[in-house]
C-alpha cells in the first residue's frame, strides 16, 4: 500500500552539497534558510507567524541508499537507523526545528536548519512546548 | 513530482474512533499504544530501546478532508492549517513524541500516544533533548 505525497514547497539554505550540512540545526543556530511554500499552499499559513518554532517536515530527496543499520560517527558502533537521524531511512523524511525569523507571504525566513539547499517541503506544524518539549527525555545511546 | 512512501509497521491503540482520540499524547500521558514494525524492518530498531522518547511519524489514513484554513477549537478563530496540528493537511502525515515503555522484538510499547488504532507508521527517530527541546519556544496563537 503505497502513500503518496507532493510538495508543498521548497527550502532554501546556503548548504549546496552534503558535506556542508550541519548534522542537526541545533548545532547550527545560526545557519540560515527560507522556506518558501508554493502559492497555492500560501492560505495554510495564516497565523503560523504567531510561532517561535516550526517544524519541518521534508524529503531526503538527495540519492540516499537505505541502510538498516549504520555505524555511528560518534562511537563507531552499529545502531539502527530508528535509533539514528541519519537520512539513509526506508521513508526519507527529514525533521527539523527552526527558529521561525519573519514571514514575509509564502516565505518563511528560518535559522538553525541542517537542511540541503533545494530539499522539498511536505509539511509544516507549530512547535508548542507544552506538546513537543520533554526536558526529562533521556539521550540514549548518544548521551555524551 | 510525487514522493512514494511505504508503510514500515503499523500503530495500535486502544482508539479505534476519531472521537476517541486525544488531540494531543502529551494531554493522555497514560494513553497506552504499540508500535509494530514489519519484520523486514526490525533490524533498524537495533539500539533504539536505550531511549525514553521515540518520534513516531505515521500517515494520516482515515479519509480527512484537506483544509487550508479551520476554525480552532480553542477560540473558534481562522487558522491556516500549517499554525494548527489537525490532521486535515495536504500532506498527512502525523508527528507524536511518545515515552518508549520497552522494546520486545519488533515491537515497541509505548505511552502518550494520540494516534487511530491501526495507523500506518512511517518512520520512527529518537527523541534527543539537546536537538529536539526547546524551552523557550511560544505557542504561538494557541497560548493560554
Amino acid at each position: 500500500m503505497s502513500i503518496l505525497f507532493e510538495p508543498i514547497g521548497v527550502i532554501h539554505t546556503s548548504f549546496a552539497t552534503l558535506d556542508q550540512v550541519p548534522s542537526q540545526g541545533t548545532l547550527a543556530p545560526d545557519s540560515r534558510g527560507a522556506v518558501e511554500v508554493f502559492p497555492g499552499f500560501e492560505e495554510g499559513l495564516k497565523s503560523v507567524e504567531t510561532f517561535t518554532h516550526i517544524i519541518l517536515l521534508y524529503h531526503f530527496d538527495r540519492a540516499w541508499e537505505t541502510k538498516l543499520t549504520l555505524l555511528s560517527s560518534q562511537d563507531k558502533l552499529p545502531r539502527g537507523v530508528f535509533a539514528s537521524r541519519h537520512p539513509c531511512r526506508p521513508n526519507g523524511i527529514g525533521f527539523t526545528v527552526a527558529r521561525l525569523l519573519e514571514r514575509v507571504g509564502n516565505r518563511l525566513e528560518v535559522s538553525g536548519v541542517d537542511i540541503l539547499d533545494g530539499t522539498p517541503l511536505l509539511d509544516i506544524k507549530p512547535y508548542m512546548r507544552r506538546f513537543d518539549c520533554f526536558p526529562d527525555a533521556g539521550e540514549g545511546w548518544a548521551a555524551r
